[in-house]
């Protein structure tokens, strides 16, 4: 059966969460998770079992805007836009299906990314952000963007980052990762002002971006040097970096794949 | 004791708040307003009873980036500073105190105002919005921007506004009132596009931003003509404008007062 599926391709769905409501995007017994509510959606919608593949596992409270979730396709698939109205209809609360695109036999969502962009949004000064305050951690502190862009440039390129990677997960794993960008940009979302950093690399260790920020926060209230981060780095040890910074500032932005996963 | 307090001036709040969880701006017996919720955090923080004044009057589920609210003050009032850390920690969940200023004695931030700004976000396409659900009217429809300012400049100037303003509230009521501004944006807040119109004006009516912007929905997805929101502003009449857009797609964004008001 799955040969079969194969031969018929596979889907990708583009998927908004927001992190609040869910026990994490991956799908565990007895708990909401948005996993779990994709694949009872298009179990639904497609009269059958569905196994999904997310681009990111994202943890508990982490929102997402792009998330990639791909499946293998059968005979007869709905149309496109009417299957979108219908998993859109399905999905409940705090999730929304916002594109499906047709992907090549064997397509993963997980194992072809070629990149993956998270952005994290801190609310820097003395008054709580109203609007954002769903999306963006209040620092309460003001933030030195130029010592924090300093410390991010140490992080660019193909490194081990066992530091920024929660201690029990890093044992025996893999932990060298390449990071093309940290980019700290001032933005505005809905009159209120905020801090964003903008982390692309080909895949993160778990927390990795949390971690990270956390990192990038202690520096810019001036509590470590600039130069503090690549230490830290070179430690290559979790205790040598900062704190987790909270979920709810983080979002998987955008998931980018090779052209020639898309028929 | 007034004509004590006049003598020391007044303050003028600036306050952001959610809609969602308010009975209304205006203060209510029995009822979680946001004027009572800011009154008895002012009780507190000066020990004393606080009478305040707010610009807007905005109904249940219509929120804040700009409201602003105006008491008298009294001798030896706390630090500025002081005060807008302690409203913050005393308000509660859904406000947000984002200044203080000193004002002349004697000013209102009602009686005072010269121009109030609101805007009222539309989420269009069949797609939901995700991250501005709380804050968009998903229309479904796509909207044609540029049938919309068709219309909307016939609203321009001062007019008559009966048409739009909630039927029973009109009676009686002087219903001339000046627009100065109506525009619409398409706008992108935290990753998501949304169209934003933008009204200004001198003071507004019952409902009024709310009908124009249903009215104008009304023009935007084809089932009226742009001429037709003049031919309804004409007829001075509620019942020849279209439906009242739902309250949490409207913010009250920013109240403009003369500059001898401030000290």
């Amino acid at each position: 059966m799955d040969a079969n599926r194969q031969a018929h391709g596979a889907y990708a769905l583009t998927v908004s969460y927001d992190g609040a409501p869910f026990s994490g995007f991956a799908r565990q017994p007895d708990r909401d998770t948005v996993q779990g509510r994709l694949e009872a959606a298009l179990a639904t919608a497609l009269r059958r079992e569905v196994v999904t593949v997310g681009a990111g596992r994202t943890d508990a409270g982490v929102h997402a805007l792009g998330q990639v979730v791909s499946y293998d396709s059968d005979e007869n698939e709905p149309e496109p836009a009417v299957l979108l109205r219908s998993l859109n209809a399905l999905v409940g609360e705090g999730i929304v299906v916002t594109g499906i695109r047709r992907a090549a036999p064997g397509f993963s969502a997980r194992f072809d990314a070629e990149a993956r962009e998270y952005r994290y949004r801190l609310a820097p000064g003395p008054v709580p952000p109203l609007f954002l305050g769903r999306v963006a951690w209040w620092t309460r502190r003001t933030l030195n963007l130029s010592a924090m862009r300093t410390a991010a440039s140490a992080l660019v390129g193909e490194h081990d980052f066992r530091s920024f990677c929660v201690a029990e997960s890093a044992g025996g794993q893999i932990t060298f990762r390449r990071v093309e960008v940290v980019e700290i940009v001032p933005e505005e979302h809905l009159g209120e002002h905020c801090v964003t950093v903008r982390i692309v690399g080909n895949a993160f260790l778990h927390s990795m971006v949390r971690i990270i920020t956390g990192s990038l926060v202690e520096v810019g209230v001036g509590r470590r040097d600039p130069g503090w981060l690549g230490e830290a780095l070179a430690a290559c040890d979790r205790a040598a970096a900062g704190p987790t910074a909270p979920a709810h500032g983080l979002t998987l932005w955008h998931v980018a794949y090779p052209d020639e996963c898309w028929l």
